[in-house]
């Protein structure tokens, strides 16, 4: 098992590349798809790198998988910790897993009865707290306190977002063609920071951009504020891009994304209808972000070799978002 | 574009070889997808042939594209026809347009609306009908007289059955071990008895048996009885799996399938929720039943290297069979 130097500030081309390296037992190198009929209606040469087939059905398995092998050997037999519903409580239940060590996840009350099971499969030691930040903050303070394990952060960390820079970095490696530009989605900002290191490492021309529901449109303001956003609301069908930015994701994506372009709730739900059904293949709404947007600013594609980043697979299918006739 | 003779017998090994020679530019080589936490609950290594991902979503385009070739020039340029609300019609309208010739699909008036769209944006023109046998075939037979076009049967047709086999062809080739079991789902038969006969033409060691909703199990009484039996009524929800069989698919499947297995809808249900989940792929229900059969009797299974053709993935994603909670 390669272990990593912990990452104290961006990471930078070689850090990223040992990182790949050292992740690769954890995490499997996912399929690039393309479409021929989706491709036809947006007008662009669309590749898809599908973290839906990754290990626990989502990218969140790289970030996990990186900020584990920064730990001492003493600190990361204490164990891993974080506080997530979704999938990154997932992906650092498994990283723990693999690693012979316990896991530590506080979740909400009311967190989707399948995504506890999925946590409690894995063997993580589960906490529950009530739905609002301070008290999963407390929480989580009590977990690392009582059993010293190791908190990982779901995106405001540099391990992760090396981590999660691995997924971009294989798919401009694997994709036959130069990419113009690679889309990802933005909630916390990891994978879209690492993307945006990757593109700029890694590829001669792609420029990095991001995709973002209107509804929870923190990213694109801190873009344009110069600091950290928030969201009033965060009700979105894309339950993966609720969170805002840390400082760490920030500063990376300030720096580096040019554009974060907006979508309408039913855009995202039509494009990832349009996955689905043209696909057959199962991504989360999270997914469609990015094809929603690419869709509703064709001018700006049009003849584009376009790298998209499909984020995980992990839906309810007894909860959809499509109209049950 | 390879040209094809007449079957009007049960195809030979060299027919089948020389069948996937011509469909290969009108069918893609669908890939095989291996999932270990099924293998886990199944207790075997099961290898799934991904025709979801076929040309429109399901293996009835090699059929289609099998029986086309076969025909005379001058009998295939006043196109083709055929009556089915599923995936056979898109499958016939998609091979008309590809050999840029007219097709002519007789629908009921009730068939899904996504069905039509499809079959429509094909550019099929399609006759509507009530859903009856009887008047099925009366529209189809006026079709035919009206517009010369060379009628395509479902399954009951060695060219489409000889179509069909070149799916479990490519799971024999393209499997890195010796298969001990090949399974199929049997509506019509036009699959199982293509893989029948695959199996006993190309592999060292496979039994090739089927599975099928205990719901609409004549195929399961027609081996027994050695007749075709038909059902009473056809309510699965493995829409895919209702029609009875033909004498020519018949003729096959008593001889070389050794096995039916009967499932329960629940089962059915529960089988494809899993290949949702586990696999992130979309799969019809007809798809499930196989594996339903697999879960059903581990100890038939147990250890052995089993090879599954997922016939589809053309659901509506608006009425799923999931709860909807």
């Amino acid at each position: 098992m390669i272990e990593l130097p912990p990452l104290t500030q961006i990471p930078n081309q070689a850090e990223l590349l040992v990182t790949h390296e050292a992740i690769h037992p954890f995490v499997h190198r996912t399929p690039i798809l393309t479409n021929a009929s989706i491709d036809r209606k947006a007008g662009a040469k669309l590749f898809f790198k599908c973290e839906n087939f990754q290990r626990i059905g989502a990218f969140k398995m790289r970030g996990a998988a990186s900020a584990a092998l920064r730990l001492r050997p003493e600190e990361r037999e204490r164990g891993l910790a974080t506080h997530s519903s979704g999938n990154h409580a997932q992906a650092v239940a498994r990283m723990a897993r693999e690693l012979h060590i316990p896991a530590y996840i506080v979740m909400p009350h009311d967190a989707p009865r399948v995504k506890v099971a999925a946590v409690k499969e894995y063997g993580a030691e589960i906490t529950y707290c009530n739905n609002t930040p301070d008290e999963r903050q407390a929480a989580l303070d009590a977990v690392v306190r009582q059993t010293g394990a190791a908190f990982i952060h779901p995106f405001n960390d540099f391990g992760v977002i090396a981590g999660q820079a691995t997924c971009a970095m294989e798919l401009i490696e694997d994709t036959d063609v130069v990419l113009d530009t690679i889309i990802a989605p933005v909630g916390g900002g990891g994978l879209l920071a690492g993307t945006a290191l990757a593109g700029r490492y890694f590829s001669r021309r792609a420029e990095v951009v991001a995709a973002e529901p209107k509804a929870v449109d923190d990213a694109a303001r801190s873009i344009l504020s110069g600091r950290i956003e928030s969201n009033a609301v965060n009700l979105t069908v894309a339950d993966g891009l609720r969170t805002n930015l840390g400082e760490r994701t920030f500063a990376i994506i300030h720096r580096y994304v040019s554009e974060i372009f907006l979508v309408e709730e039913q855009e995202i739900i039509d494009a990832m209808r349009l996955i689905w059904e043209r696909m057959k293949i199962i991504v989360e709404p999270s997914c469609a972000v990015p094809l929603a947007a690419i869709l509703k600013h064709p001018e700006r594609f049009r003849g584009q070799s376009v790298g998209i980043i499909l984020t995980g697979g992990n839906v309810d299918v007894d909860r959809l978002p499509f109209g049950q006739s």
